[in-house]
C-alpha cells in the first residue's frame, strides 16, 4: 500500500503526516515553523521523523511557481525566489512535490472532505489572510504560473481600507480572521464570537456584518466560477456553527440572479488543521 | 470537410455563420433579434438560409443551463426558463448545441483568435454589460450549471452605485460600455473617446479612470484564475488602440504582488463581432 507523506508549512507550525492508501493518517509530526533560511533543514527533519514513505509533498504559503519556487510569501518575507522543491529534493534524495498550501487544502477537501464528488469547487481559507483553490471540470487547477485560487486580494471595496499589498478594499481586509478583529474594533475574533454567542447585541451585529463580507466575496467567486460547492476553511471556521448560517443567508441574496439559477452549496471544511498536509501528500496524483 | 453552423443571438442582431474545416467563414446571415416568443422561428429561418451544415450551435446571452435552457437573460426578459435548445432541435430536426454567448466568444478566441495556444485564459466582453468565459487547464469551462465566466456582477465597490441586479458596485457599472458613458457624465462612450483622441483634458481623464476600472476587475480575475492571457472583447474595444495601453498600465500595478510573478498578457480580441457565432459553431467539439 502506498505511503504518502505530506507537510504543511503554516504560519506558526509545520505539520507532517503519512497517509496510507485508504486515506488513514498513520503518522504525524509537528515542529514550529522556522525562519526561511532554516526551513529546508526543518522539513528534512520532519521527513526523516515521518519515516518510511513512497512519495512526499509540501504545501507552502504564498506564490509558488509550478517548479516549486517560492516567488514570495507573506509569512516568510526573506523566502523570495527560494527553490524549495529543488533544495528539499536534493536534501532528501527523492522527488518532492510542492504547491501552495491552500491549493493543497483544496485537493484534500475535494478528495477526502467536504467537496467529495464535486466537479467544480472553490475553497477559501479564512485565517490570518485568505487563501483559496479551484477545482474546475473535475481537475485541480494550478493556473498558468501556479497561483490559481488567490482570492484574498480581490478588491471588493475600491474606496475602502488600505491593504498592506498596496491596494484598497481587498476582500482579506474584511473577511479574514484579521478582518473580523478589525470589524470588532479591537476585540479579538474569538472574543467577539464569544460575546455574540451570549447574545450581546453589538457583537451579534459585528458577526453579521462579517458574514456579509464573507458572503459578498464568495458570491463574486461563485458568479465567475459557478461551482457545485464552496468550501470554507481556515481558523475562523472553528466557529462554523455560528458563522455558516448567516453566511449562507447573505450568499443566497448576493449571488447574481439568485432566483434564476441553482445555487452552489456553501459548506464548512471537514479536515481541519490537517487539510494542507493531507493535500500535500496527494499532490503526486494531481500535478 | 465538416461544415459547422453557428448563430450568435445578440442584443440587436442575430448573426449566423457556416465555418468550414479550415476555419474559413463560407456563409453568413444576419437578422434583427426578435422578441423572445419569435426567437426560435427566426433562428430556424437563419439555419435554413445558412444552408448545408453538419452541425449547428447557438450562443445566447444570459444564464443558460447545460441543457440549453435560458434561465434568465438581460436582453430577453420574457425568456425565463425557455428551453431554446430543445425547441430549436425539434424545429430543425437535428441536434443543436447551445451555450452562453460570451462562452462561445471565449471558445472562438481561444481556438482561432487572440488566445490560440493558451492553457489558461480569461475572456471578458465589454459591451452594454460585461460577459466572460474561462479556459482552465486547457479545457473550456462551463461551471457546474453552465454559468461559468459571469464577471459583470462581481462587486468591486461595495458602497458604490446601485446596479439593476440589486447589488451595489458591480464591475459592470464602471467597466462596461454603459459604465464608460456614465463616467462621461452624459456623453456617449464614442463621444468621450473621440474627444480623448483629440487631446481634450477632461475626456482623457475619464478614459483613464475607465481603464483603471477595467484593469481593477481584470486584476481580480487574474489573481483568482492566474491565466496566461486575458482577452478583452466587446464593442468598447473598437477603441482598443486608445484603451489597451492604459488598461495594461493599470493592470500591471493592480495585480497582486506584481513584482513577484509572471503577468498574464492582456490583449484585445481578434475575431470582432463574429466571435460568438464562430464559437457557437465550435461548441460540438467542446461540450
Amino acid at each position: 500500500m502506498t505511503l504518502a507523506a505530506g507537510i504543511d508549512v503554516g504560519g506558526t507550525k509545520c505539520l507532517g503526516v503519512v497517509v496510507d492508501g485508504s486515506g488513514v493518517i498513520v503518522r504525524e509530526v509537528r515542529r514550529p515553523t522556522p525562519t526561511a533560511n532554516l526551513l529546508v533543514g526543518v522539513l528534512q527533519e520532519i521527513a526523516h521523523e515521518l519515516g518510511e514513505h513512497d512519495t512526499i509533498g509540501v504545501g507552502v504559503p504564498g506564490l509558488i511557481s509550478r517548479q516549486g519556487v517560492i516567488r514570495s510569501s507573506p509569512n516568510m518575507s526573506t523566502a523570495i525566489e527560494m527553490p524549495v522543491r529543488e533544495l528539499l529534493s536534493d536534501a532528501l534524495g527523492e522527488h518532492v512535490w510542492c504547491d501552495n498550501d491552500a491549493t493543497c487544502a483544496t485537493l484534500a477537501e475535494w478528495q477526502m472532505g467536504a467537496g467529495v464528488g464535486a466537479h467544480d469547487m472553490v475553497l477559501v481559507t479564512l485565517g490570518t489572510g485568505i487563501g483559496g483553490g479551484i477545482v474546475s471540470g473535475g481537475v485541480l487547477q494550478h493556473g498558468a504560473h501556479g497561483h490559481a485560487g488567490e482570492a484574498g486580494h480581490m478588491v471588493v471595496d475600491a474606496h475602502g481600507d488600505p491593504c498592506p499589498c498596496g491596494q484598497r478594499g481587498c476582500w482579506e481586509r474584511y473577511a479574514s480572521g484579521v478582518g473580523l478583529a478589525r470589524l470588532s474594533g479591537g476585540l479579538s475574533g474569538e472574543e467577539v464570537i464569544g460575546r455574540a454567542r451570549r447574545g450581546d447585541g453589538p457583537a451579534v451585529s459585528v458577526v453579521n456584518t462579517y458574514c456579509e463580507w464573507v458572503a459578498l466575496g464568495l458570491a463574486n467567486l461563485a458568479n465567475f466560477s459557478d461551482p457545485d460547492v464552496m468550501v470554507i476553511g481556515g481558523g475562523v471556521m472553528e466557529a462554523a456553527d455560528i458563522l455558516l448560517p448567516p453566511i449562507r443567508q447573505h450568499f443566497a441574496r448576493l449571488l447574481y440572479a439568485p432566483s434564476h439559477r441553482q445555487h452552489p452549496r456553501v459548506v464548512g471544511a471537514e479536515l481541519g488543521e490537517r487539510a494542507g498536509a493531507i493535500g500535500a501528500s496527494l499532490l503526486h496524483l494531481h500535478d
